[in-house]
């Protein structure tokens, strides 16, 4: 499959560390926000949240949020509060999509509503997201709260979405990317607009922001979707196969049935129905994927969202923050090969 | 059982048709918000959350903002949004809590987990919730946001809290007080303390109104919890034994079981560990709460909350607004007789 792919520059395998190196001592301000703030007098929660924030989360939307107010060389500390709303918006979203889509294991743990069932779930995904929003009023920012707010609701109304398209295997490509554009990218987005916000910049710097974000967003999804076709739970912490198991239209899965005969097609729309979730039927998808080059157009498409990520960049200075962001959008891609 | 039982004054049956009156024209805004902002280009958003809205709603949690604003004269249009951002979040905690306690009916009518599943009803929960807080970020206030965004956060938290006590007879009075005040309480009396907010009046204005709501709040949740035994869903929408059947423990159980011989303590714990649902164990548990004065007991101590809701209100000029909220806390309480 990687045959047909190229890298986007032909250097050294791209990774994350300029912008861990960059946002490390924020991130720990950031982290004892979250720590202090997922607490409260009835134990289950933080025991709760703790096994998803405190266990494995990349922190990638608070690192994005870092990083754009290093780029904007921002030098206060309100976007440690602001980092960590985002990542309780982001983990009572994750909460809520592993009830939804009935999951069983994420970044190679059991997910919390197998642990502690989906009422307990619900409820201190709820939490968070309340506490989100008292960390913004905090802060006192209208403007942020409603970048955020309105990210929440666009989140919700995409997942939504992709549930009323869930098993449609005829969703049209433009269809799915609004609702990726949604549920997935408005929070990246979001969460590196708001770093413009706090530093004070003007319009067309939070347009910039946003930008980055939000194909950074879209291609951090297609990657994700392609990679639940070649990963195994040990290597990438999640089980292979999910989205198609749970019936999940994907691109990859849009892009073979569009190129697919009538039989290749009654194979997926069966799929998509729940017909077809044995091991056998995954190698089959796996086989039809590879036939109509799925994976490696669908890995084509994250390419494309990311080079706009990084083009989003151009009007800023060059310098080890913009190499940073850069360098994420590259790594987000880099993830599949 | 109404034989121990006095009425709150010896004069016609309370209403709510003096806080309706009042409230009239208000609500017809506060309903336009709310229908125009719970649309979504997700057809299923205003499908599954008009279900909710549309369908039977009281809105008594906007008419109290509207009643509080008419006490103390507010002639502007604020509250309108606000009240509707109140109801928004209302609505999201009950879609939740439909999930939370895998319940099949509601104010009489199916709930929307069951006619369109749980997965659709957590996150229109969520949208609407989000939704709420984008009305509140219009209306500009940090102070509102202050206190719907804490209240929301301490609902979830007594929820949680209500999920871990859940089978547990064991659980004392003041627990349990603690829990109800958090989850039903704290949005009756965030809805109430807006209005001293948007009026802009002193501290003192928005304590008196808090406490009317969360006394209130506290009543009608004690009154819900008799009526959840006395009930049959033709006259109350809901079924009756519910909260029995699902093993949650309510004041009048606390009482019973407190007051109970081993016997009685035997079959109390049986319940609600989930092994005494049939209707005859329903009937048993009637006659015990009967035996025990436990219905009896459970809405003196509403009144006892409802005479502070009233007294609370002692401050304010009397009028048809005092008036009208003064026979809300009564309505509130008749219920159960």
């Amino acid at each position: 499959m990687s045959a047909s792919v190229l890298p986007l520059r032909p250097r050294g395998t791209p990774s994350m560390a300029g912008l861990m190196a960059l946002t490390g001592p924020g991130l720990t301000a950031v982290n004892h926000v979250i720590i202090d703030r997922m607490q409260s007098q009835v134990a289950l929660i933080p025991e709760l949240a703790g096994h998803l924030i405190a266990g494995g989360g990349k922190r990638l939307r608070p690192m994005l949020t870092l990083g754009c107010a290093a780029l904007l060389e921002y030098g206060g500390t309100r976007h440690h509060k602001l980092a960590a709303a985002v990542e309780f918006i982001h983990t009572a979203t994750l909460l809520h999509d592993d009830v939804v889509d009935a999951s069983g294991l994420r970044r190679g743990k059991a997910t919390a509503n197998r642990v502690w069932g989906n009422a307990a779930s619900v409820l201190v995904g709820d939490f968070l997201f309340s506490r989100s929003f008292e960390l913004m009023v905090e802060d006192g920012s209208l403007k942020v709260l409603k970048i955020l707010s309105s990210a929440s609701a666009i989140i919700a109304e995409g997942e939504v979405a992709q549930l009323t398209a869930q098993r449609d295997v005829e969703t049209s490509e433009d269809r799915y990317l609004e609702i990726i554009s949604a549920k997935t990218a408005a929070l990246f987005s979001a969460a590196c607009q708001i770093a413009a916000v706090v530093a004070e910049r003007d319009a067309s710097v939070e347009a910039a922001l946003e930008a980055y974000g939000r194909n950074l967003g879209i291609a951090f999804q297609l990657v994700d979707d392609a990679i639940d076709f070649v990963s195994d739970s040990d290597t990438m912490g999640k089980d292979s196969g999910d989205d198609f198991r749970d019936g999940k239209v994907t691109l990859p899965i849009i892009l073979a049935y569009a190129r697919g005969d009538a039989e290749e097609r009654e194979f997926w729309q069966e799929a998509m129905r729940g017909k077809r979730t044995s091991d056998e039927d995954l190698s089959h998808a796996q086989a039809l994927l590879q036939s109509r080059l799925a994976i490696a157009d669908t890995l084509a498409r994250a390419r494309h969202y990311g080079a706009r990520a990084i083009d989003a960049l151009a009007g800023f200075p060059k310098g080890p923050a913009r190499q940073a962001l850069t360098e994420t959008v590259e790594f987000a891609i880099a993830r599949a090969y």
